[in-house]
């Protein structure tokens, strides 16, 4: 099983340690650099992102060591003695700006800045990546979800088809985006984030019969009673099962809370369950769903009317399956006090120069209206108008009388020393859905969404060109 | 960061925690209950699957325990105090058995078997499809990048978009499934996989230009020169910056390994490229390729004859993107001696009853002809025919003169014991090349593969048809 892997510097790549090697051994280690993470597609054809995963990227940057094991390791391939002897000692001593985890992100709008001796930022790139992007990707993926099922509780219940122990991040990640617990009672205990469940089919196959599975279920469990009941026939079994528990626990002065389909036609099975349940004057039992659900599915399903309580969601949850990887960058941007651009033949790979920040402009109504990228100690106050990020120069502008501004990057780290106390968990969950809520309206449509307005200021836009001219002036 | 997860029982779904809970109150604990773990479609539209996670699942389940900390959580979720007296004590006392780490497998072929007391059984089952399933699935699309690779190196650069920390079981997987190397460092000295990686564009960036950025890393790592050449212009800087590196080297009595293009159409610019290294008289460079390729990409490439030596392949791979998650399921066959059968609509839902075991039939060839799944102790020399998992009752021919029969589910844990000794990785890794070299030729197709044949024994086919009839008998 070995260490935790959070807590070992080698969690990286190891081209960031041989690029680590080379700058310390051609005495580059004091130049500071600074790097930018962030994205540059919505994922899920979506129009917004939920940033998560900050806390836990920050907590472990702040934690990266290398032991006497991890430098014998790397002794053994080849590394240098006195590069080790840095390593034994390292810690992180730079600055890390971000956004507020469970804030609404958008392409090229930065969810970390690192700003650090070079050795130091390019070490984290790996760390940052890994958990930032995924924890990202799920929390997006369930805000989608909880959406669509249009204030009904949304379920985690990923862990048999999460990819091995990114189970774990992702139960936490899920709830950020709003679901309400996960059954991976390991991320439960860990998270805080209560822990769901009841019973499989196997419960039911190992009586000698449904109804006899069913009562014993009920006798232990009085207090909350939901029962599987698509072991054998769901319409024709199991829902009259479930309804002769559901009087007995009725006579004994419990209820029937719920009953749960995990196969079928959601809609059809679900309608006529619920007529039944109805019909024996139980229309308090709930229908739980569950099986290969995802934001799509619910949608249909609800639009057509299924009788829906609650939605139990797995593997296209916790895998994001329809897109399984956000596509997160940690790119530099300043190196020893000079503005970096990586230049690409596709205008949306050149990324933004210069030490920046993010500020969010707010209309009157409290919406969110654009998301500005400014240098360093610019004045949001003296935009006029933003630059669209692909340098088309398409201007986006801005009504400036009614507009607010807020900040969007603030200051997590300062001289390796936290300087944001994190939120709990269901803060940053409360805290997603009230962002949520500010989007403008065709941002947060699950198809075809209108793209959420982000622009560079006037001065980063003319660094930026000149940077892409200079380079066009090399060649 | 917390435990490590795989060390703790609450790496489980709470519902096989109430349902365990259940059996224990209800005295039920003492009942032998046997469990399948098999997937109903190969991944990625394939004819196989490799399987992998085995050793790791193994040892997992014999690891599980619940500390004091793990009962006071379940004590404050309203666990019995005696129920969590038995948990206190609990370990694995069962029999496991499953095919061996690297063997191709096949729908409902049993990966896992086992029995145990109920309870024991049912805890594992989220825990083990946990690691198989994502094993497996990353192991096989290795397998399929690999073959499309045609022998050429592949080297896993996933970690920055894995899905969080399942980038370390992913390294291992891609290991078994045939790559080269692996980029996460610690991936790579938990499991003895070679870590491999050299720089990356911020390297380049870091420098006044890209030739002092390349000559400085020549320097620093004359034996072993890899060159990004993509960070300004591929062909226009980064090819003739190698190129002059590339002969500062030879003067020095060393060379130039490779160069890594990493964006771009990797086609023209690889053909380029070397068009450009062979007349500098440099055809000993090799070029490595990267940027979201995957066993298509890669396929197309070489098919279309692009001069690529190597291949860097990240997102595609440790996400299994097209298919994140494998359809693995747990099954119970057995309870107190009796075979279960769960009923569904669909016939490839119903699972096979009973106490089984797989036996793979081998043409005179030594290629695999087809699998059996048989009844417990039934002699495969026995069969003349198969019958086809969906019941169909199409029956598959053996012409059994020829043919040889070799296990595919062996015994790997007896009274929570183990009885297999694990083989090495690299032993591993090899063993799947050699089973993979011994598939039908058309099941190892990457588009459209024939269907490897799978079936029942007759006995066991009689069994399942006896136990539907007798459900339907019920309704």
């Amino acid at each position: 099983m070995g260490p935790h892997p959070l807590a070992s510097g080698l969690y990286t790549d190891f081209y960031e340690l041989t690029m680590a090697q080379g700058y310390f051994l051609q005495g580059m280690q004091d130049i500071t650099a600074v790097f930018d993470l962030y994205f540059r597609t919505c994922p899920f054809g979506g129009g917004y992102a939920v940033a998560a995963g900050i806390a836990e990227a920050v907590d472990a940057a702040l934690s990266v060591r290398f032991s006497d094991d991890d430098c014998r390791y790397l002794a053994d391939r080849g590394l240098h003695p006195d590069f080790l002897a840095y390593l034994k000692n390292f810690r992180f001593t730079g600055d890390i700006d971000g956004c507020r985890e469970g804030d609404m992100v958008f392409p090229e709008t930065m969810l970390l800045r690192v700003a650090a001796p070079i050795i130091q930022a390019q070490l984290l790139e790996s760390l940052l990546l890994n958990i930032v992007n995924f924890q990202t990707l799920i929390a997006t993926k369930t805000m989608r979800t909880v959406h669509a099922a249009q204030g009904r509780p949304v379920i985690d219940f990923g862990l048999r088809r999460a990819q091995g122990q990114a189970s774990i991040a992702a139960a936490r990640a899920a709830f950020i985006g709003g679901a309400t617990g996960t059954s991976n009672t390991f991320a439960a205990r860990l998270y805080g984030i209560p822990a769901v469940g009841t019973h499989a089919h196997s419960w039911v196959q190992s009586f000698d019969d449904e109804y006899a599975a069913f009562a014993a279920y009920a006798s232990l469990y009085p207090d909350a009673v939901t029962l599987l009941v698509d072991t054998y026939d769901t319409l024709r079994s199991g829902i009259p099962n479930a309804i002769r528990v559901a009087r007995e626990l009725s006579a004994a002065g419990k209820r029937l809370r719920a009953v749960r389909i995990d196969s079928g036609d959601l809609y059809e099975v679900s309608v006529q369950a619920r007529a039944m349940l109805d019909a024996a004057g139980l229309s308090d039992v709930n229908i739980i769903a569950s099986d290969q659900l995802d934001e799509y599915r619910i949608a249909d399903l609800l639009q057509r009317g299924a009788p829906l309580d609650m939605f139990g969601v797995g593997t296209k949850l916790v895998c994001a399956y329809d897109q399984p990887a956000l596509d997160g960058v940690y790119k530099l941007c300043e190196c020893g006090g000079r503005p970096c651009l990586k230049r690409s033949e596709a205008p949306e790979k050149i990324n933004n120069p210069g030490r920046k920040k993010v500020v969010r402009c707010v209309g009157a109504n409290g919406r969110f209206a654009a998301d500005a990228i400014l240098l360093g100690n610019e004045d949001p106050h003296d935009l006029t108008g933003l630059h669209d990020i692909a340098l088309h120069d398409r201007c986006i502008c801005l009504d400036a009388a009614g507009l607010q501004y807020e900040p969007v990057t603030i200051p997590l780290v300062r001289a390796g020393t936290p300087v944001a106390s994190w939120p709990t968990l269901a803060e940053i969950q409360a805290f997603a859905q009230k962002q949520w809520q500010r989007l403008p309206e065709g941002c947060a449509r699950l198809r075809s969404p209108d793209p959420y307005p982000v622009g560079l200021s006037g001065r980063l836009a003319r660094l930026k060109r000149s940077l892409l001219q200079r380079r066009h002036e090399h060649d």
